[in-house]
């Protein structure tokens, strides 16, 4: 059979299973990522998993959301990280290095393997040919201490591009037009993958940009060919051993195929709230502009960074604009500022900030009340920018830039410099932020008062009896079910002061409901979880005691954090019942564990309304027996010796 | 008589009165500067005197504290800042542009004037020749409105500095030294004038660093004369049409006179928690050090940075230190730039932050729990770096760039590098930050939701019966009265948001005990009020209703501060009385404003202890009808047109 990329890179890797569409397969894990947000509590999990070194080929612990510590709390958990890297031999990257997906592409990325990230936008890795994955915390832990993780064979969704963009537009904007097509949902069970002769016209960071915010698309991850493009990158980060060619077989049949002419594509931008509210720049062009953001696991690379320095060369930021820039790595700034663009970017009125997430994440920046704020991030979900009055508008490095000197929204079709940035034969590869295994010596871990321990659920019940504390619409995002901002995020490994918070952009009191409850069941509209890997969007509703959420539809990597956290992710089989089901209605599970054995369907008794209906739970069997045991630390704790998980 | 240089700046500004120890006078004022944290109170005050325009020759508003901006508060605070400026043709400087007092340093300072600053450590400009005084924002609006400042002529101590600074001795380590002579008390109603052949040896901007740490000793301000290495540093700024000479006569008669020897000077250090707390590096050389902090208005100059980047060139910082750095304006960093410093920098591994005063005011960067953080800022109070239990040490930017390479506390006397830095032969004075007055029009203010009127006192009751709430130990600073991290100094322009955390260093109930006696009396030890300039240390009380605080001493900004906002400052005439008074005593005070109209005594009677002492009104005749009128601005309002205020 004639191969995709995507079932090369699995077959290759292969440790059990077929890789088949729609079957359980165990794949071999050569590298893992994690942020310090997630990253705490991924590392409170593999000290409960204790193995004695890590199984992958190399594991590395970014430090990138959590920089501006404004209280103790990000530093201990810095250093608790650091401590438990030099007990477990896993590479640390100082606070100041750069963003995790940006660094990790430079540094460590290579085609033909597979990355497991505690971070949505691992993805990003696909540029160069890798398979890169995003997944809740607790995967990417099991992954360090066995080496492997296990995931149903997705469907693949061929996008082939022809054609050349045309002047000073960029892969941001072909990622926003493919969100036009495909919508937040488009990606969902799907890998896409990128063939064609357009292909050819797209840098490894062009590349890394579309495949980082195929996330967005909601899909498993986006991957593009290793070619010679790709191997030129390598050749200039002084890693071309890391190298090897990666290209499609002719005449794969794919699931699913979208032809796009690149030479079609105008700037884009995403309006307020969503990266698939996606409109042409021209059609809303003058809106006035208060700040602009650039920078972003999507948008921070050299040459991203050098297009907005040549528009903004001799110019000045419009007096009513904030312009606020963060670039991808400490790589990359010194890049800037050896050839005189940082210097430029200074000159001109841009606030520099540390390298970083930052403002992508609510970490600082956050806009004025009613600001409307361009930013050349991947995400503008209400409030996630620190301002729930705000509106974000996702656009180019090249729309940034032009808007941020007219201080209204403008078109970058029409400036007159040359959009072409040549690279640097050799890219700066400063080892100063890292701290490799064999430069440090364990000594114990180190634990701050603001780190507790993770919560655990006890066993399935065969039966559950609780109350609806919650009815959501469709897209609720996992910003919503845990908002995720500089005054949270300091509480990732510390659930019981995060449990105040949940579902707080919706409601007021969700977790006094749970409370005055005794926990109980969430209903979803379609596509829920969608958004960041948060896996604490699992975890806190662990500890409020949520049972099951009943949804239409579920997010790929949320529906995997409530199976590993011991919570039934259901599917209505009806729209009706959905639409009939009340907030406070009591309902009552019965049976559970002996229809999960025997089918995937349950039947539920909504006591309120005095009617049943029925529901899916669409998982594996190890699913369900994860389930069964109250989640997969228990799952993996239970297991038995030399068993495979 | 032989003039110092502080009667001549005096007396060439004089407005009304005698330059005379001890008397009363009215002076011209300048210019003034105002930072974001206290700047939104000063110019809701301004808006309220409602002046048509400015009376200063020119004034500049600063954004460089509020710049981590995690929530909406602060990007509205400078909006507000920002259009209040375009009504009154103030100089507005963007976040991003750097510290107010490093700014003002190069692009405003001027020989010869007089700048009244809503920050303690105005007193930078001193290094060029300027009477330069932190003051509470009040005064600040005053002086905006109406050009002037009454101030009592204060005493002037006479530092001589004579022979030469050994390698690697840098200004930080004069200033430190004094601190150890003279202590936190030790300037208090002093100018402190230095001259004397060691003053050749200071560039201008090592001399703006030790005046700019005078504010530690309490000092009004302290000043250096103008001469050719001033001239030579206008020069260099393009600004040499802003130069004057200025020295002293001969054989003046000061009030008090300290010889210092610069050759006998060795690297200090100031240990926890007090800026007085001072000892030889040497003496503890060897500690662990967790954090390493460079930058603030004290050392953050292109001499001081490229002096950090010179010694770690080449070296990478010791993998269990997270070196931060914040450039003091974005013309520094652009030389730093240029010349390949900051390169060197982050090839080093340090983190390099905005250009603001960030960690210094506990703006992130709060280090790891029970850390040793060393820091080249001017203030180590508890708590004040974000993290309660970290301790921090003051040290130089030499000290703290070797400490940062080695992982311990280092004496930087041995460094073999060259510790000889020449200036560029013209400094970098980009005005893309700026926006000048005849730059913007003026539409409407803005005003955000976290903007709440300031609190306004009635007329003085002529008697008052209160329960003594709070009885405090010496040197109370204002950071223990109102409390100043990255969580409240959003809420600077929300006095009843901040009256929640008031004294919460101290004690957790604070506002509950004035709510629920209806305000009272507080007790304070010795130099009651030291540290920064913070007015909210005073409008908070006042809104908790707080009619008197009893000190043995006060710190003069916090005094004026008190006064301004209709709170009486009285002191013990016996210590024995304040021994014996004790929390929760209610306490009577008869004929207050009979007494304060025929003297300066007030007697109290203790009701629950049943005895009377007599305490002191320390104040002018101006003092005690602001008091009589409930504050400052109650005063003005009442002011008839024409009057002096």
């Amino acid at each position: 059979m004639n191969k995709s990329i995507t079932y090369k890179i699995l077959e290759k890797n292969l440790v059990k299973g077929t890789v088949k569409q729609g079957q359980e397969i165990t794949v071999k894990v050569n590298q893992t990522l994690t942020q310090d947000s997630t990253g705490t509590m991924v590392y409170l999990q593999l000290e409960a998993l204790s193995p004695n070194k890590i199984a992958t080929d190399f594991s590395v612990a970014y430090i990138d959301h959590n920089t501006l510590q404004t209280g103790f709390e990000n530093a201990d958990d810095h250093e608790f990280i650091k401590t438990i890297c030099a007990k477990y031999g896993v590479i640390y990257s100082k606070a100041g290095n750069g963003i995790c997906h940006q660094l990790n592409l430079e540094r460590f990325s290579k085609p033909n393997t597979i990355l497991l990230g505690s971070d949505s936008h691992t993805p990003t890795g696909g540029g160069v040919g890798a398979i890169a994955i995003g997944a809740g915390g607790l995967d990417v832990a099991v992954a360090m201490a066995k080496g492997t993780y296990t995931l149903i064979v997705p469907k693949v969704l061929n996008i082939n591009l022809s054609g050349k963009l045309n002047k000073w537009i960029s892969a941001k904007d072909v990622i926003l037009y493919i969100l036009k097509i495909l919508t937040v949902k488009g990606g969902v069970g799907y890998v896409i993958e990128y063939t064609g002769s357009g292909v050819k016209e797209l840098s490894v960071t062009d590349r890394a940009t579309i495949t980082n915010m195929g996330a967005e698309l909601g899909a498993t991850t986006s991957i593009f060919p290793s070619d010679e493009i790709t191997k030129d990158y390598f050749v200039r980060q002084g890693r071309e051993h890391d190298f090897s060619m990666l290209v499609e077989d002719e005449n794969v049949l794919y699931d699913k195929t979208l032809d796009i002419n690149l030479s079609n594509i105008t700037p884009q931008v995403a309006k307020p709230h969503s990266p698939d509210n996606i409109d042409d720049v021209k059609s809303i062009e003058g809106l006035k502009v208060d700040q602009v953001a650039i920078g972003s696991c999507t948008n921070s690379s050299y040459t991203d960074l050098m297009k907005v320095a040549r528009i903004l060369k001799g110019k000045k930021v419009h007096p009513d604009v904030s312009l606020v820039i963060s670039p991808g790595s400490s790589n990359v700034i010194s890049m800037l500022i050896k050839n005189g663009a940082l210097n430029e970017l200074i000159n001109s009125g841009a606030r520099i900030l540390e390298s970083a997430c930052g403002p992508c994440i609510g970490m600082g920046q956050a806009p004025k009340t009613n600001a409307i704020s361009l930013r050349t991030f991947n995400r503008n979900f209400e409030g996630r920018c620190g301002t729930k009055k705000a509106g974000v508008y996702l656009v180019s490095p090249e729309t940034a830039a032009i808007s941020a000197i007219k201080g209204i929204l403008t078109s970058p079709k029409n400036l007159d410099t040359d959009p072409n940035i040549s690279l640097p034969e050799k890219f700066d590869v400063s080892d100063s932020f890292f701290i490799f295994p064999n430069q440090t010596k364990y000594k114990k871990i180190f634990m701050g008062p603001n780190i507790k321990p993770f919560p655990l659920k006890e066993k399935l019940q065969n039966s559950i009896d609780k109350k609806i504390v919650l009815k959501t619409g469709d897209n609720i995002t996992t910003d919503d079910i845990m908002p995720s901002n500089a005054k949270l995020l300091p509480f990732r490994s510390n659930v019981p002061e995060l449990s105040k918070y949940c579902f707080k952009t919706i409601i007021d009191d969700f977790n006094v409901r749970c409370e005055k409850n005794n926990g109980g069941i969430i209903i979803g509209g379609d596509n829920y979880g969608q958004g960041s890997s948060r896996e604490h969007a699992a975890l806190v509703p662990l500890y409020l005691k949520i049972e099951a959420v009943i949804a239409l539809s579920f997010a790929r990597i949320h529906k995997a954090n409530l199976i590993n956290s011991g919570i039934l992710p259901l599917v209505f089989l009806s729209k009706d019942d959905y639409l009939k089901i009340n907030e406070n209605d009591d309902i009552k599970i019965e049976n559970i564990i002996n229809d999960l054995n025997s089918s995937s369907k349950i039947t539920i008794t909504n006591l309120t309304q005095n009617y049943k209906f029925d529901v899916l739970f669409d998982g594996s069997k190890r699913d369900k027996e994860i389930l069964f045991e109250g989640g997969y630390i228990n799952y993996l704790k239970n297991m038995k010796e030399g068993e495979n998980n």
